[in-house]
């Protein structure tokens, strides 16, 4: 039988999604605590694979099982007993054999998180990027419109030759802000590895310097070189919010 | 000469505020730090101090000094470079001998914030009191009525003999609600031991069970009885807003 469960984590003490060994690894530790509760060794395919200390309110994941002696849909309460204060289940049940974490996903949700301050706020530290002012929420705010769209986003995604077709298409993105907070918001049918804290660290560089501009992203986007974005903005803000099926 | 800060800290891994032999407390820490920068010994006074575990968003104190070879405006930034992550200095500045932290103090506010969640979520575990459903968000605000005002707050205070006229002033309480958060804000004139955290306990305890009613708040502060109030909740929900002078 295939079981989906929708997972959520504070990345901070973990060395990302993927298992690796002699590393505390969130897929590692809920395998670990499958394990103990079932009696069986499974595989988990995760919707995403999260860096370290990378974030996530919801991220569903499968894995098969020849079968269980606890109702699926209990598996959740059974698991998080057993289960460090970092990681937690937030629902559990069967899915159907069709169903498969990533390549089911239509669409994902990601949040990126900033918190100006003169001071770095130590209530902040595992939560979100800290930056200094002066930020302009509005040159922010005008970044968006180009990266909304279908792009080749070469220049936003770390240098590896894994990934042959930088095209990715973002449906959706917005700023929410509240006090010294903004949120990131940003929503695609897939995203490149460290695409959002690219994003967020171009963003940044622009609204707080008086000689970006928002079409500096366009320009970014069509030179499909990773060297002429800013530096990937660190992982403590970064949030995988939802996977779409 | 006399000097006021501002901090703020996360309390989760110090044992409060008051300075204690061998533990690591906000106190000591901040003593520790003037003493690499200014070379002196001082004695902090704290607006408040915290137990542990309860966090400050804004805590005003003050020390005094012979001198000081740094302008004290630019203490703040001196001392945050010797300052360990979870605890760092807003602003620093000269104050009139006439400023005590304590004494001045006008009025203080604190917030406590609860979450509501079927799971508790790890990313929220070190910032809110986190409560499953039932919650009556309708029947938490109906109890603030009977809690404003002058009023002894016996039933509401950690039971010891050190503090004889146990009358306080809340001057004003309100609920903020954003999703499954419920923000508490109190201000009062003073506040009694484990005060702001018996209230958060007993409102909950009444917003979660239908045989409570928020008139029963009424019925525990005149009975002067802390048995009559309910359990002290956990201190990680609780911030020291702002002290006013």
């Amino acid at each position: 039988m295939r079981i989906r469960l929708d997972l959520t984590y504070d990345g901070t003490d973990f060395f990302g999604w993927q298992k690796q060994r002699g590393k505390r690894t969130v897929a590692g530790t809920v395998e670990d605590a499958i394990k103990k509760v079932l009696g069986a060794e499974v595989v988990l395919k995760g919707a995403s694979r999260t860096d370290r200390g990378v974030h996530a309110l919801c991220l569903s994941v499968h894995f098969d099982v020849a079968a269980s002696h606890i109702p699926p849909e209990k598996l959740a309460a059974a698991l998080n007993m057993e289960l460090p204060p970092d990681v937690k289940i937030m629902k559990s049940a069967e899915a159907p054999e069709t169903f498969h974490a990533r390549l089911s996903a239509k669409a994902k949700i990601y949040e990126y998180k900033i918190l100006v301050a003169e001071t770095p706020p130590p209530l902040f530290r595992r939560t979100h990027c800290v930056i200094t002012p002066p930020f302009n929420p509005q040159k922010a705010a005008d970044c968006l419109q180009y990266i909304i769209g279908t792009h080749d986003f070469t220049s936003f995604c770390y240098v590896d030759k894994t990934e042959k077709d930088k095209t990715r298409t973002i449906t959706a993105a917005r700023i929410i802000n509240n006090g010294d907070e903004y949120v990131l918001e940003i929503s695609g049918n897939g995203f490149l590895h460290n695409m959002v804290r690219i994003i967020a660290g171009t963003i940044i560089k622009i609204a707080k310097n008086a000689k970006c501009s928002p079409a500096d992203i366009k320009r970014i986007l069509e030179a499909r070189d990773r060297q002429k974005a800013a530096s990937t903005a660190p992982a403590c803000g970064l949030y995988l919010k939802e996977i779409i099926y």
